[in-house]
């Protein structure tokens, strides 16, 4: 592989390193606007200053509030497995697969993580947010157990 | 170095950061393994509602499991180093050092991940795992500072 | 981009994630060195074991301690951007922007995170620190979607 966005199977991981690397900080965004709407769910004492974008503090402000900490189980369970698909999708399109594998499979936990981030927002039942991140956890290990057989015969 | 994994120097990185995903992923299978065991330790509300995998909800399975709560830990400290090492050991290797001292480099801290992982699931003393986690953090430290001292020098 | 440190390009990068990564695992540090300092903060059950670091255990040290609280929130604040930063840097560096832009970008990101780790211990308002998550935070957004502006032209 060429370290050159000229190349389809490194633009292919770009692409989908790009979009999950958005998806992740989108939470952060999300928890931010949450935290407006119900003016609370806040975590650090000084939060309870007076400052212009938050004029009538309230102790109540520290307690959890259930719609911001969905965002926060969302985004935790991002932190637990978008930054490990960034380095296994590049060790992954390194091994050279076809561009169609790799498409079908970098795109292919992308749309799992979308789906998983939908049906996690819309509160939807622990079976489904679980079938879902089974798939991109699957894909996850098909990626690294390829580079494992790919690598390792190399230093035999 | 060549972004190949025919170089023995990009192979032995990418044995070890694919050793490290799967290590880092397998704390969330076996979060699964223990909620399934002790039926709890869950922290959607959502994950209440009756279905295939949870025919009989019961509130307590919200509370926090120590044996949950255990791999939880765990996780998180993985969460904390290996996305770390993901980089700094590519940025390593990217420095040209020998075969055997990269080897011994990350595969050490490989051996002292795993090592850590067995004296925080068995639940040794404070002081057996700060020792391990140590050995593993001053490896982290000494690649990044290495990695610096070979840059710096190139932007002068 | 030569993967290589004696390309520019690659060597500002190298330089930036090596500062992040050294920023980040800092926190585990620091966050051991105010354990000590107030003798608690601790999280696992076993941490009450008596040991040489630990010789006069009590039950109080499980207790959440607000000086440790708030080094773990700040680490937090880094698991949450700078695993993301790493790879966005990455490939924004790969895509050939000039050594002028790529320094103000990434060491850019680097002040930033700086500046707010800065604001967050000193326990600063709401107002400043998210002033600064935000820089921080937009400079990523711009890196992605450099990068995808680069990318998806390739692949059509």
């Amino acid at each position: 592989m060429e370290l050159n966005l000229g190349d389809p199977l490194f633009a292919t991981y770009a692409i989908a390193a790009s979009l999950m690397i958005l998806k992740a900080i989108s939470m952060s965004w999300l928890t931010v606007l949450r935290m407006l709407q119900v003016n609370g769910g806040y975590r650090a004492p000084e939060d309870l200053k007076k400052t212009p974008l938050n004029p009538n503090p309230d102790p109540s402000q520290l307690l959890p509030n259930e719609r911001v900490e969905r965002v926060r189980r969302i985004h935790m369970n991002d932190l637990e497995n978008i930054p490990f698909f960034l380095v296994a999708g590049f060790l992954f399109v390194a091994t050279g697969p076809s561009l169609e594998v790799a498409q079908v499979t970098l795109y292919g936990y992308v749309a799992s993580r979308v789906l998983h981030f939908i049906a996690y927002l819309s509160a939807q039942t622990h079976d489904v947010r679980a079938t879902l991140w089974t798939i991109g956890s699957l894909i996850l290990i098909y990626m690294c157990v390829h580079v494992l057989m790919t690598a390792l015969p190399v230093l035999q």
